[in-house]
């Protein structure tokens, strides 16, 4: 890979997770790829789990890393073409993208969506423009409408668990008090369709999200139905697609209760975290023995070590 | 050791004393230790000598660190069993510290008081929910209520400059215009009055600290006659504990001066930092031959190297 | 050299200047050097370029890297001395810079003007007071009047991109929305003069620099005349001297366009990033062949390499 966007930047994503699990096996067998090899990390938005699992991946690789908040540095970035910049913006994200690019040999950037205009989130505007003018390889930390290492780690922790060649998983819509983002879900999908299982969708009517994605996917507007027999279960809240970025619902019936996980086949339970208790989920079922969000977490490592170690063995090479 | 959460984790602390000025002549002798592990510093309040000195101690042993201000970095935990989180908060610490523990192989967290619910402070009720959560070694940057890294320097700093086998150590209470922890002083008590000293605590009445520290330490409501042949004198303001959090003096004789000094044993000044000039103490005293402080700031590295050292040895080690 | 402040504490800058040339040919050859050494890059005013390229400078050569960001790490520092440190002040410059000396074996700093009291700012009252308390080599991150790391990589672009032996290097005034420091173009006249150029300065009427660095340089008011026959363009706003760090023009006809390079020698455009798009110079000589922007920028590395490097070899070594 000489970069790692989206699912379409990989030509085996299935070979991938199976790279993923051989690194977990012995993760400082690569450590001398990386040498002499920088990482930087550039924040539009915060983030615990991707900075910590990403930058740990790194330096099993032998990379050194570099963190930018950019939210919180201080530094406010243009992303318009052509603005004249006599505002509150300081410098335009051509000029960031170049610049970083001679500090590192890869980049990983988080953006987030606008939430509002719906167009320019799904053409990933602020990502693809930073990734234009990077001139060293670029991973997605998450980026507006997609979150592509989630789904990797997410792929494997079902690639280690599941007990049948063709187990069922269910993405399961679940309240939230804030409008989020599409990213983990469109992510999910795009990824898990391609693995080895039977995967239905469940949601609430008016959350459907982007066709581009879903077309030709099991839709279950009933999440009992939906559950039955389920062998991984993944909750998630998004905001809808179609009211883009609204709030449509908030009912407590699609919370994942023990009630719920009852009509499973003695299902595991998954979510990218952080995770709002007893809203998204109930403790029980969080702290139960069938609960994999811990494992999941722990595996953002080995599916960002098996992406990095695949764009270090490409030749990723910065100005040094 | 498997934790540093107070003294109470360490079998020895004499021998940990001495473990460290063993280290400081040769810092980087152990740098094999740390190989291919991760030290995390979690921050939940901020902090600059603790951070450093943390950090180069880990280095010197060979380890990566990761650094997350919680606080600044935009996380909100849940700290309450049960709640249900449809507010502010995003992520309960049970995840934080079971999904920071897969990316490290030691944490070290710094939390802070309410200075308004003792029985919560004193109960560390946001170090123990973490440590009880985390599947790694845990260490105290400082809590609610101890700072046991800093006491471990301190008595270090007391060991190398001490001239007679059992010097006269007091800690007095200065002014200052906050309302600060109790963290400090409790665990300079806790330590010091295992070490071959005989010790003296001085402080306005109502600054008594907590007696489960103090229970037959010799207090001495007259600062002059404490300071009466005193080969360290520890400085330190904090709040009352009995009216707790309040700030009930600010009386400005108690200010350390040129002229107490004279009253001891051409005693050492000592604090651990950082010190209002010209209200803890003057200028005078600080700036003056007998004043350890920056040594005692140094000692924070081969404190924190002692304790990390001791903890790679006896097996730590993360998800990886 | 066992400090970088400024020019001043260069021997021969030339020298320095082919250095780092030398180094970029191979960034890694020096790694030994850096070896159980750690840098600490203090940040009183938020950073991209510099701390990026600085860090990579100390990696490259096998140091470890800690970054402060007082500004945002929510420390307060006392700069007077003598101060009664009863107010919102927390530490005094004094115990920082020695402090931070006990856990790193050089340190960078950034500082900035206050942009009112011209005398403490052309004092360096802060990097000064820094440098004198510390007990380690100290480099001038970009201080209050002078940055001296970014002339050197400006020096070191022109070096490599000169095409005769004397080429002619303008420094151009350009408009901003903002009033700026005069560090960036300070420290380039007091490079720039001893490199084998011919030198011209131009910029509105009331925005002479001080005269200590411009004494016997050609001034120049009429940009066009200045720009004829130029082989570097160096375009940068500042704000006035005389009257200091007030905004007198926003004169848009400074702005440098293709119009103006047209004047030029086939010139190469320069500036220090980040750069006010269609406000200090348009899109289309940035984009054009002929910017040298990003490559300058890259050069900040091996500039900082350089420095680092001389220190080093001049036996730096922190308490540790």
């Amino acid at each position: 890979m000489n970069q790692f966007l989206s699912i379409d930047d990989v030509p085996d994503p299935a070979g991938l997770v199976k790279e993923a699990l051989v690194i977990k096996t012995d993760p400082f067998a690569f450590s001398h790829l990386g040498k002499n090899k920088t990482l930087g990390l550039v924040f539009l938005n915060p983030s615990l789990r991707t900075r910590m699992s990403t930058q740990r991946a790194a330096q099993n690789l032998g990379m050194d890393v570099m963190v930018l908040n950019v939210d919180k540095d201080g530094w406010q970035l243009e992303f318009e073409d052509g603005a004249i910049m006599n505002g509150a913006s300081q410098e335009h994200i051509k000029e960031a993208a170049a610049v970083i690019s001679q500090y590192c040999d890869i980049i990983g950037i988080r953006t987030f969506p606008s939430l509002q205009d719906r167009e320019a989130d799904y053409n990933e505007k602020i990502l693809r423009s930073f990734a234009r003018n990077a001139t060293v390889p670029v991973i997605s930390l998450e980026s507006a409408t997609l979150h592509p290492l989630q789904s990797l780690a997410d792929w494997l922790t079902i690639e280690e668990h599941k007990t049948k060649d063709m187990p069922k998983v269910v993405l399961t819509w679940a309240p939230h008090p804030k409008a989020l983002p599409q990213s983990v879900p469109n992510s999910f999908v795009q990824w898990i369709r391609k693995a080895p299982v039977e995967f239905v969708i469940t949601h609430p009517e008016g959350y459907e999200l982007n066709s581009r994605f879903t077309a030709g996917v099991t839709i279950e507007y009933d999440q009992n139905k939906a559950l039955a027999g389920a062998d991984f279960v993944y909750a998630k809240n998004w905001s809808s697609y179609n009211e883009y970025g609204k709030i449509l619902s908030q009912d407590s019936s699609w919370m994942v209760t023990e009630e719920k996980m009852a009509l499973t086949n003695q299902g595991s339970f998954m979510h990218c975290l952080p995770v709002r208790r007893n809203v998204i989920v109930t403790d029980q079922v969080l702290d139960g023995p069938n609960s994999l969000i811990i494992n999941e977490a722990g595996n953002r490592v080995y599916a960002a070590q098996a992406v990095l170690k695949s764009i270090l063995e490409n030749g990723a090479s910065g100005s040094n």
